[in-house]
């Protein structure tokens, strides 16, 4: 039997383990993305406590106790997620070469991204004191909530970054792209109220609310691009057309008034209220695609197994291909080069009998699938490059600059406002001038 | 002992298996990169004897004298090749999950590229047996020894687009370019002997002949952009200065002529006899190269064992990261994102000792330094991305117009040259306009 049958089997095979990794990494994406809903209604409920005792207003205690009834939930499901992070650690520590690193140093960054939210989660009870005894202002809470789900937004972003299957990777980042745009939809409604219960119109606060609402659009806009028209119709019918009217409505209240103007605080509940209706709709997209995600990588990996056992077979049938194609074609054909493929490259062989083919054509079909996919693979992955420009722009900031995250972050924010300039292009701008910035 | 150190050791862990994947790699590149070398003579002497043959010349039976003796030696250094080849499918075979698979679909990839290695291998005889009875024409023969060598330069680039190091990816990014130089230059000595022994100028050949001199100076060049100082000195220093004269003054008189004038049949040895000697120079440079990549993973994946030892460490001391940072300190730090991080993230935290530093830190640094090296990865492959587009750009043509590849890379060719464009820039304009292309 040819040797080279031996290798195309070696390449299924390893098609297979990204599937199966895959597999093990979806429960993961769906319990990360339940607790993030979990930490936004918290910190939801905090600003509320903390606007409640701001407004000196009776609803006090009713807010302390939602929000105790709240974190017991949010525990739950805090550890749920980390007992995801703890298998796979524990798979890739029994066999260190199991690690999920499907690309370039994913398997690393993805551990590190998994320590972070692990010290983030170390560092909530100290986060929930300062709320239950109001030691922090209603920003600074927000702030804190904000750090520890970008943390978890960080896990999602790795995955869909290092996804080997076209199929998976899109329905990773169009969930990327919504889990993104929700949070910013979440810091709406964060910056709303605190907006509303400060009682007066901020510039800067104002600024933060309509670049939030510009960011959040800009997601759901690339969740589109990528989304299923099942997925896109399900986030579609899932608004209220009611409720649209009445975000916008109070985004206009909130946000045209000159600064220092009063903002009438008894529109808080209802901006709350619009907000939160808005994320828990949201929520049940967001449900059905890590759903889906878990169903596509299930049915993905059973497939490849069926076909691996496919071609396993042929290795025990050596009669296969040996006889059908002349020994003496075979070799002339290597050099030839003569077949055009047949269709896109990313359907053969899987639904032709394997059968009696000439293991050439199996190595050329392969080949050109494995290029097409590669090929899509780097087209979807384009649209996380924007991300990856301002965290390395930020990067560049703090190190030359001397500045904190939180502070390069803002510097990046407020060149892009003041020329009015998208951030990404900011971004490009920094990474550009690397060379010219001083070393401190 | 917090569960986030665990994670951060994880994280480490997968940077050693990397490097140890890495490792196992490079005796592979090196003996391919040897065996290029090999197949490159073999193919220049294939040359010799059917030239010889056309002449008449009596040189005839040392040139076959020389050509079989050469086989023997070619065949024993394919031995090699097979043997790694082997090596990496069987410890991918005994753990599936040991498969190199770096990048999207890189394990997957590699073994298909292997695969078309062993069935050129196996065509091998054909080609020879063609040659020996001189059933095919120089073009022909030139063609088929090109085919095969380009499956083996695709294993190194495949290598090379994969390398989670920064470090190591330059140096096989380095070498990939000077290897595909090198078979540039290859194909030159044999498309200037087939003009030579064909003793008339020749339009297509000559067009052939300027194209091959220019893509060798885009490689070459794209090797400096990436090599050490002391590789591009070696690179510099090996070659001969009367030998360049030589060789310049040749390729003028055979790219000059008017089509259908008489060349000089007895330029023939000269010819070949120069563009040898500087293939032979090229080798040195080839080994340098593969013997530094050989080294450095060994010493790299020490270097990173050692590291994991020092982490794993802190596991057996409990105490260390409970005493120093105060309980307090660590939850307010986490939140206070105060800390600017020190170098370019490039550096530490190797240098520093790990014992009683706040885990935050480290994790901070180690994230740091991860999106550090995947940038820099980033822009490093960046340098390969011509030679997927043009890949990609013959794939759309061969599905779309029923080419084979042949045609379709003559296609872009002669497209590029007909409009005085870079074939890289005709392979964008392909890829931009593929929903315009007719399905077949």
């Amino acid at each position: 039997m040819p040797a080279s049958l031996r290798f195309l089997i070696a390449a299924k095979r390893c098609e297979v383990t990204e599937l199966e990794k895959l597999a093990q990494t979806s429960p993961l994406i769906r319990a990360t993305a339940a607790w993030v809903h979990e930490l936004q209604r918290e910190r939801g409920l905090s600003n509320l406590y903390l606007a409640a005792a701001v407004t000196h207003n009776n609803t006090n205690s009713a807010h302390s106790q939602r929000l105790a009834e709240h974190i017991t939930r949010s525990q739950a499901v805090a550890d749920q997620v980390l007992q995801c992070f703890e298998q796979i650690r524990l798979s890739a520590q029994d066999n260190p070469l199991t690690a999920p690193s499907a690309l370039p140093g994913h398997g690393a960054r993805l551990f590190n991204r998994m320590a972070d939210v692990l010290q983030g989660l170390a560092a909530l009870p100290y986060l929930r004191q300062k709320v239950a005894t109001r030691a922090w202002p209603i920003t600074q809470a927000t702030q804190a909530y904000s750090r520890l789900i970008a943390a978890l937004l960080s896990v999602v972003f790795e995955a869909a970054d290092s996804a080997t299957d076209p199929d998976a990777s899109r329905l990773l980042v169009a969930l990327f792209h919504f889990m993104q745009g929700k949070e910013w939809a979440g810091q709406e409604r964060a910056t709303g109220a605190a907006l509303l219960s400060a009682g007066r119109a901020d510039a800067v606060l104002q600024q933060r609310l309509l670049h939030l609402i510009e960011s959040q659009e800009r997601s759901f806009q690339m969740f589109h691009e990528f989304a299923s028209p099942s997925l896109q119709t399900l986030a579609h019918t899932s608004q209220d057309t009611h409720q649209r009217a009445e975000l916008e409505r109070l985004r206009r209240i909130i946000c045209t008034p000159p600064a220092g103007q009063p903002l009438s605080t008894s529109l808080s509940s209802t901006w709350f209220d619009t907000c939160s209706q808005r994320l828990d709709q949201m929520k049940a997209v967001e449900e059905r695609l890590t759903l889906d995600l878990l169903n596509m990588c299930r049915d993905k990996t059973e497939t490849a197994q069926h076909d691996l056992q496919d071609w396993e077979n042929l290795l025990s049938d050596p009669a296969a291909h040996l006889t059908t194609p002349s020994p003496v074609r075979e070799p002339s054909r290597y050099f030839e080069d003569s077949a055009p493929p047949t269709g896109d490259g990313l359907t053969a062989p899987e639904h032709q009998a394997l059968q009696g083919r000439p293991l050439i054509e199996l190595v050329r079909e392969q080949s050109q699938r494995l290029t097409a996919m590669a090929a899509e693979l780097d087209t979807i992955r384009a649209s996380l490059n924007e991300r990856k420009l301002i965290e390395r722009a930020k990067g560049l900031l703090m190190a030359h600059r001397q500045l904190n995250e939180d502070q390069a972050h803002k510097l990046l924010r407020q060149t892009a406002m003041s020329q009015n300039r998208r951030l990404v292009d900011v971004a490009e701008a920094v990474l550009s001038m690397a060379h010219v910035l001083p070393r401190t």
